[in-house]
């Protein structure tokens, strides 16, 4: 039996060098041979394992979060860019740029216990639905990516999250939706305050920003959680860029890969002129250095998994 | 065959309580049965795994860098605290408290790519001998712990290090000594920076710190590092203590541990009154909630493992 591992990939030059490169570092007495424990493959998130259009799945999260907590604020209908955004303004409300999404994000994400966001992330990644296809955001995710993640570790890889998603808005269903658990998961935080409430100890978030884990941001994430240099990296955008330099560098056998969004029919085509994902360096390094370039449309038989009942 | 995996242990209350606790948890079917996933352990390192005494490892190499570093730094003859340390005068160079502390591990830890200083770690811990045995400090570690943490590994736990310690510190040799990977130590860190030289990427190591991983931070750095609470925790000092409580405050079956230093002849003594890894609120705590006490003369029947060639 030699059943085919990726069978949602076409038989491309994209799938050829994934394969070509996992048999060179598993191969025992090969020169290229790397023992299990520095078989390390990082992937980046948002637009890599699971869609990041029309917006980023976590801000998607924040503005629903606004809508609920609004009646705990009605100082919100006067105060931008929550006023805008209660009108169904997202335009309006993001004038103000970086900062406006800083105050989203901070007064959906801070003010209450680790345990308290994580069961608020669970209900909601539960009932949320996608809003061009009314698919749960755990059914946007890419079939040949989840083949990918799980051909590499039945071939001794440790598989982990690198994105510039907050850690702790993916650790609660990475586990079950890539097999990731959340040790394996590195992402942006706040900062957390240990604290005593009714002589049990909590973790509360605070509304301040302790890691942004994206651009020259990843590597440094990926030293501060994993301590070693991946030997495979996968990403999208040019966020991914430095990790995937940083994967590059190293010494023997190294494999990097950008998943080029080029499906307008069945996902979304984008790339140098996108605000979200936007991929311009990437792919001129790419093609420099003879990485590996996924064409969607070309590369793959289906995007998505099929729905759940 | 049924051999005893804890035979640096005698045999009695705390060998028997780690021994039931691992049955309890592992049992399928038992009430207390925890999924392998979830079965994460935390050890704290200086002073539960290995030796502490009489001044911490790390100090001990940042003042043999001091002497490697000095003639590069002619202007430390006469700043303090470098002024003193080249005197020998390891007292007058802490007159200045923790402020000194800092500015000694700053100029031994900073300024150079983390590829550099692990290279420095791993060549000095190769070198290095303990003040007062002479063995390497990576045999100045206790055999029962050693068992204690494969034993919990051959039954499926996950097995961290979560130290006060530099995590760059440590890395270069706990999977050696420990079995313990790079991706499974926590510990306090200085800010790290993505930056090119001649066209590779590096990590520069900044004089600024980033995260001190003890007391109220350990809870903290095990949720930002591993993301699940710990079932099981190990520690020696009132620094661990929030990572006990921490680690008790889950739901199900919970195990903590100190290591009560009481061998002055094999080891060292000392608790509330020491300053290197004092433990005082620690045992009035561990005494009132039943948690496991260590008591090295009375529970061990060897501190080291036997002497390498």
């Amino acid at each position: 039996m030699n059943l085919d591992p990726l069978p949602s990939w076409n038989d491309g030059q994209a799938k050829q060098s994934i394969v070509a490169f996992v048999a060179r570092v598993t191969k025992k007495g090969s020169p290229d041979f790397v023992p299990e424990p520095e078989r390390i493959a990082t992937f980046d998130n948002d637009g890599t394992l699971w869609a990041e259009q029309p917006m980023y799945t976590q801000f998607a999260f924040a503005l629903d979060r606004v809508m609920a907590l609004a009646p705990q604020h009605p100082e919100w209908q006067t105060t931008e860019p929550f006023a805008s955004l209660l009108k169904g303004d997202l335009q309006g409300a993001l004038a103000g740029g970086e900062k406006s999404i800083l105050q989203v994000v901070m007064a959906t994400h801070s003010g209450m216990a680790t345990h308290e966001f994580n069961a608020i992330v669970i209900d909601w990644i539960a009932t949320a639905r996608h809003p061009t296809t009314k698919r749960p955001y755990t059914e946007m995710i890419y079939q040949p990516m989840l083949e990918l993640v799980a051909y590499l570790r039945a071939n001794g890889f440790k598989t982990f999250v690198v994105s510039g998603g907050g850690i702790e808005f993916m650790r609660p269903w990475t586990e079950r939706v890539y097999g990731i658990p959340p040790e394996q998961v590195v992402g942006s935080s706040i900062k957390t305050k240990f604290a005593m409430q009714d002589g049990k100890p909590v973790l509360m978030r605070l509304a301040e920003a302790n890691f942004i884990d994206d651009g020259e941001g990843k590597p440094v994430g990926i030293n501060e959680h994993i301590g070693r240099r991946p030997i495979a990296a996968f990403g999208n955008s040019d966020g991914d860029l430095q990790m995937l330099q940083w994967t590059a560098a190293g010494d023997g056998a190294r494999f990097c890969l950008y998943v080029h969004h080029t499906d307008a029919a069945r996902e979304w085509a984008y790339d140098k002129a996108s605000s979200v994902g936007q991929l311009d360096k990437g792919l001129v390094e790419a093609a420099a250095r003879g990485w590996t370039v996924v064409d969607m449309k070309q590369d793959w038989k289906v995007i998505y998994p099929p729905a759940s009942k």
